[in-house]
């Protein structure tokens, strides 16, 4: 009797949760001229993480995805104890791309007791998701700030679902000369449109179904431009309407147009503009974007 | 007739002013295994930025001086406009150590139109120079990391005249993980105790004079804290008074004692702690400091 066994061989990934094993791994990649990519996430991966890793992983020699819900990014009323976690699947998720290393450092070494340094980005910061989530962004820059330091990167991959945070730290990345490539990669999509988002487990059935409000607020804007429309309250104000008839009791944060450079608030649809969005269905706030 | 010719070699430092250009040179010499120091400085060189220099030239490969009068870190009534600048005799300088390459980017290279991002250390810049030159620390933290990722050094030195200075980026570093050693040079006087700075030349002669009452006044106080006082106010009471005898009408911003890790106020004198002043004599500033 011949036995077939067929052995599916998926590359697990080397959990690292030390910083200074971190650095010191990089170091050594670097110094053996590696080319090391980078996906910064807070883990609950999904397609859209993914499809970032396999965006880098032909330009470069390792990659590593981080895994950490960074708290100071959290507001003190937001979701962070709640925040969905599973490190095993996440594992098993980034061996299948294959991700050389994932890198799950704790809050405690991170942000030791004496922790006192912030890296902060104006102006990009303060509109959209600014003004309803303080001290956000700096929250996110400092925490990119310092993995970029123990991961070195030469490339790091931002999903475009995240607009804002993309535009910021590239403007971090920029403005403090760090010698990095940042990419930024498609907004991936549930089949029925709502953009991949770990956040998306807490929909309540119902609101599930509504959320898809979003994109289709988004498709209607689309239209509505390339139709020929100029005005931004008015696009804005058609998906507003459109998302009041198909959520029940949304709470619109903010629907905005704003120029792609420094997200000011435009009046006028000329040049390069995005039209973003958040919009909170029950305890859940979702945001998207389409760029013009 | 034998001609002797005895023929001083001084290399010349390369100078590099062009921001890409250094970085390019910086990760070539990384990739090359070559091993960076570094001493940032705002130019018009004295022994004490020499002295930085020779403690990193055993301990690195090549070794690059910057050279950046950093307009941030001024504020609007300090002396940016007037601070004293002498770039052919910086770089003279430079080649007798020597320092292989001067680096003097524009601020307009630096600091482009957009630019927004800052790094900024809190609870070590708010005491001693910090009410007084608001931003200054934000300013500097946030060129030496500019500068750190331009140069990508391993080492980098720092005068201990600048004893806050040097203290608020160590921690910066610390926080945000830059693999870098930061070493702290000692202070250097002058034969009659006054700390070296390039702001002594702002000083009229008799105001030259008087200035090593900084001095004088710390010396007091290690004489006091060696005979056993314990009680901080004391201290300064005794070398304000010393000031006040040996100063024509100086302006005294502050004389305080503070610990070493967090520069809080101290009231009794135990464990690692700071004596650091500011006092102005005239338009010109002085900081000094000693460490207990």
């Amino acid at each position: 009797m011949l036995l077939f066994v067929i052995n599916l061989v998926v590359m697990s990934p080397i959990l690292i949760e030390s910083v200074a094993e971190m650095q010191a791994q990089s170091l050594a990649w670097r110094a053996q001229g590696r080319r090391i990519g980078f996906v910064p996430t807070m883990g609950y991966l999904h397609e859209g993480h993914l499809s970032l890793v396999r965006l880098l992983r032909p330009r470069c020699d390792v990659l590593v995805a981080s895994i950490f819900v960074n708290p100071i990014q959290f507001g003190p009323n937001e979701d962070l104890a709640r925040y969905p976690r599973d490190l095993r699947r996440d594992m098993e998720l980034c061996g299948q791309v294959p991700c050389d290393v994932v890198f799950h450092p704790s809050a405690e070494e991170i942000y030791p007791e004496n922790f006192r340094t912030h890296i902060e980005v104006g102006e990009l910061a303060d509109n959209l998701c600014g003004p309803f989530r303080p001290g956000h962004f700096r929250g996110v820059t400092t925490v990119v700030g310092i993995l970029f330091n123990l991961v070195q990167p030469h490339l790091a991959a931002f999903g475009q679902k995240d607009a804002q945070q993309a535009l910021v730290l590239e403007r971090m990345v920029r403005d403090l000369r760090m010698p990095i490539e940042v990419v930024v990669g498609p907004t991936l999509r549930e089949p029925d449109g709502l953009a991949m988002s770990s956040r998306n487990v807490y929909l309540q059935p119902e609101e599930r179904e509504q959320a898809t409000a979003l994109y289709h607020a988004l498709q209607l804007a689309e239209k509505r431009v390339t139709a020929g429309e100029r005005r931004a309250d008015k696009v804005v104000a058609a998906m507003t309407e459109l998302i009041a008839r198909e959520v029940t009791a949304p709470v619109i944060e903010y629907i905005s147009v704003v120029d792609r450079q420094r997200l000011h608030p435009l009046e006028q649809l000329r040049g390069q503009f995005v039209i973003a969005l958040a919009v909170r269905l029950g305890k859940t706030r979702l945001i998207d974007n389409a760029f013009f």
